[in-house]
């Protein structure tokens, strides 16, 4: 399950648990140290559920998410497969939990493969596992620059809005990726249009056991899912029998994604004992832990080297789009992330990012400290070591279930609802997102970018002005003056100054102005010649005081006092003047 | 002479004159029709002479600016060239003016070849004439679309620094681009760096003849435009002879370039006459008036066709550069720039754009009506019809003296002190848009514009927040909150409300916010539920109607009557109360 809603829960926790240990500087270098001299036998309990919890999830998910990256050689041909790369998705689930616990500030976050970042790395790959290897190298190394530069406010500019649409065109597009392994079908291109239509043009070829056996699944896990969100709690006083009772349901519902896969293996192994093959399996996966070794600098294909720089062309955009990405929900733990990408490309791992869900269920759990991380990477290393031959029996369909049912919370469009009442142009960014995200997902986000920068830059360019009294005109300016206002605001003063009564004085009020750059104030030297070249004058009023330096520091001729000029002769009703003469006092003497 | 500085008194001509008839939809369409009815005899005397002074500045810039656009093909073996494309200045000078007379609303603006658009020529069709006027062409057709699409709003985002480097680089470029002409160096490449190089690198080889001419219209230009500026004006009780001298001086001083140019050619002429060869000579132009034929939509170069979109990718980033270079100005009259470019290309003109020099000229001179144009169009007709065997004894270093003088004034760095102290962060679009200029100038203006637009999101992402109260903290947030600033607001509102006292409250006083998106409204939820839970609140105060609507819509929670909250539990001194509350009610009164 992966909540992209909880996108910043964690970044509060980072940042109270950074606070407690901002006194010391090794503390923050190691914030493990922080929480080790408290360590309790209580916390260790708690940690250890936590973290058996989180390695159940992240066990199904790893292998089954390792499809969605596109690392198992897609050898369809065989329903029995002969060779897969399964075990990426579980290389990649560990070097996250032993680092987070050192390095990680928020008790909750889990890293590891997520749905979305599979997805990425399907995408700029294209199911070559040295180049999922590299790029998980070259993230880290980026990632960790970006932190180090302080780069992170690059990500200020990426709009909700946009990662709203983008996750839900992300679960459209995995849940819909996984429809043909439910179902059995063969030879689905991997472009999504193509794959709706393909999808739909083989569904006479469906297998019925793979399409029972994914249904079931599905059926399986959203009842334990529905199971563990209403089910009623348990207090101290009640019955033990009940308490037991609650146990035993809260684990089921809790580990549901292992307990469907192994159900589901067990029902495939039983048929295959008798002879049957209703079912895809996984087929086999690569025993054993992975070397520690140098990520692959270049490869080999059909006996041809393919050098650095040609693999780096080959992943091209992604690049940027999944260091990015990956950093997307937190700027604060780019070390974190950072380094385990780097030290996850030395054990053959791909990109990861935080995992919304495990963290979530982390979460739930009741984490005290990072330390349940260990836990989890024991579990996986010891999955890889003595489990895969296991993995053999597990049913394409179960895991395709799995992924299914992790991925679709994350298809919300009842923001659209918000958006619509909150502010309907913002809907643009997320519509242009989500719909180019099915075709090019790095299209879809640069141009839900680049619409949200319009639409930010059109606000920039058209200040709002408000005319307070018509006959002696006072132009209240609602914003500040940046230089793509400057024509609108030439215009707008033109127009209620150069109207058939011509009078001798307009006001601008810049009780709100408190940025004005250099175009805007040679433009307003310019209207003010027009207005003296006629006999008229354009008056300032409400001035910031640097504001008010700006304009002083320019040189306006007939700009001397422009705050007693205000006082004196407009604002003779008295209710508009404590507004206009407060505001750059106030705010020069409570100044911070 | 050519000032950028004025960039703006032609929009303001154009929408006082656009107004007055902004009554009737066809006199909007023909603007002619207005001031047509009203023709005096003495407007027309004053027109008469405007027109034939502009006439005999255009004809010799005309000749020049041909060299700047590189269209003489460049065979400076013999330095009796026997073929010359420098014609091409004064097909462009003509259209524009007849084109001017009927759509033009301003009296002074003339439209023809300008330095700026003639290095801008020279830069992306490298001396080739069909290019030329195929980008004329286009350039028309995007000058056309632009103003009737409304995307005249795209040059709001240029700005002033910009354009006062990119003017001040082209200036130096020009300029420098002439003195090979001037001390008759051969073999001096386009590129400037190399440009210098070379001509410094050849300085031993300077023409004596062509240097000391050179140097001496310089001197006669600079002496004359010193005259002119510095003269003493006459008034009627003046006796006659003191007026006779004041024509004459004012004649002699604003013709200067004619003057310049026919003497010298006279000086060329004598020693040709005596079998002397001192000067290079602009050898032989085309004579007669251009034919009427549709612009070469393709060409053939060495017995090879080159197709149209063969030619349009040779002309490559100039396709954006040039329409958007030629309304830079002039927004209002997009649709007179496109239809001369577009007119002009049947008649082999390549790109005009608005004169700032000829512009201030015309103005200068009492123009009445833009029906001097005529004259000035009918001047160059007749240069074209019955001169251009005499343009064949003007020396080149002449036209490099009359270029050098109208750029010299273009070159103005002394706004680098204005921004120093005005807005020093404004400084840098100015220098990378400078520096990068002479390198090559699609870059400097791209990157500058760049520069403005990351400096501008930068305003936007950190708004000024300033403490009011650091007790029972009140943060005054100084701007409108867009997506951005989210992240910074966020940090800062932990700052100050996670602090070791934990104040039970925090304020954010709204009453410069004017814009607020879907983001922040959601990260202000987000803020809000943390404070919940910690049984804090947060308080919103000083809101604007719009911006009670949008939180309202937002659904947050706790977010009933905070204008009520804030007048009732804070501000209990008083003194910023009336400012806090004014600001919403007043708004919605005297909303227009």
């Amino acid at each position: 399950m992966e909540r992209p809603g909880t996108w910043h829960d964690r970044r509060v926790g980072s940042r109270i648990l950074a606070r407690c240990c901002s006194w010391e500087a090794i503390k923050r270098t190691l914030p493990f140290l922080c929480w080790l001299p408290q360590y309790s036998i209580q916390w260790m309990q708690l940690d250890i559920i936590a973290g058996l919890t989180v390695g159940l999830t992240v066990v199904p998910q790893g292998l089954a998410y390792a499809e969605v990256a596109g690392l198992p050689v897609e050898d369809d041909e065989f329903y029995l497969t002969f060779s897969s790369s399964r075990q990426y998705g579980l290389y990649s689930s560990y070097v996250g939990c032993f680092i987070y616990c050192l390095l990680g500030t928020s008790k909750d976050v889990t890293l590891g493969p997520t749905a979305i970042m599979s997805l990425l790395v399907a995408i700029y790959t294209s199911g070559d596992a040295s180049l999922a290897v590299l790029l998980a190298f070259l993230s880290g190394c980026i990632q960790l620059a970006l932190g180090l530069l302080k780069f992170g406010f690059l990500l200020d500019f990426i709009s909700y809005p946009v990662i709203k649409a983008f996750t839900s065109a992300a679960a459209v597009t995995i849940g819909f990726s996984q429809v043909k392994n439910l179902l059995g079908l063969k030879d689905i291109p991997r472009q999504f249009i193509l794959q709706v239509y393909e999808t739909f043009h083989k569904l006479p070829t469906i297998r019925v056991g793979d399409a029972v056996l994914g249904f079931l699944c599905i059926a399986f896990l959203l009842a334990l899912k529905f199971m563990k969100e209403h089910f009623p709690r348990v207090y101290r006083g009640m019955p033990r029998c009940y308490r037991l009772c609650y146990i035993i349901v809260w684990v089921t519902t809790t580990a549901r994604n292992a307990i469907v896969v192994v159900a589901a293996g067990l029902v495939a192994y039983s048929f295959h004992v008798m002879g049957l093959h209703p079912f895809i399996l996984t087929g086999k996966t690569a025993e054993g832990l992975p070397q520690f070794q140098l990520p692959p600098f270049s490869e080999k294909i059909d006996n041809r080297t393919v050098s650095f720089s040609e693999m780096v062309q080959d992943i091209g955009p992604g690049l940027f789009i999944i260091p990015l990405m990956g950093l997307l929900e937190s700027v604060a733990i780019a070390r974190a992330f950072g380094l385990t990408n780097f030290l996850g490309s030395f054990l053959s791992a791909y990109p990861v990012t935080g995992s919304f869900g495990r963290t979530a269920l982390n979460s739930q759990t009741g984490a005290c400290t990072p330390a349940g991380g260990i836990l989890t990477g024991f579990l996986v290393l010891f999955s890889l070591g003595y489990l895969t031959p296991l993995f053999y029996y597990i049913p394409k369909a179960a895991l395709a279930a799995v992924i299914i049912c992790a991925v679709a919370p994350m298809f919300d469009l009842s923001v659209c609802k918000t958006l619509w009442k909150v502010k309907k142009l913002d809907l643009l960014p997320f519509l242009v997102t989500f719909l180019l995200s099915f075709w090019e997902i790095q299209y879809g986000i640069l141009l839900g970018i680049l619409v949200s920068l319009v639409i930010l830059c059109y606000s920039i360019a058209r200040p709002k002005i408000k005319v307070i009294d018509p006959h002696g005109p006072t132009l209240m300016i609602m914003s500040g003056l940046s230089f793509p206002s400057v024509e609108y605001l030439r215009d707008t003063i033109h127009e209620k100054a150069f109207t058939d009564s011509l009078p001798p004085s307009v006001t601008l009020d810049f009780t709100h102005v408190n940025v004005l750059d250099y175009t805007v104030v040679m433009g307003l030297r310019e209207i003010q010649h027009e207005f003296r070249s006629q006999g008229r004058t354009l008056l300032f009023s409400g001035l910031q005081p640097d504001i008010h330096q700006i304009l002083l520091a320019a040189d306006l001729k007939d700009f001397q006092h422009p705050l007693s000029v205000t006082t004196a002769d407009l604002y003779i009703d008295g209710s508009v003047e404590p507004l206009l003469n407060n505001v750059p006092k106030a705010s020069s003497e409570l100044n911070h």
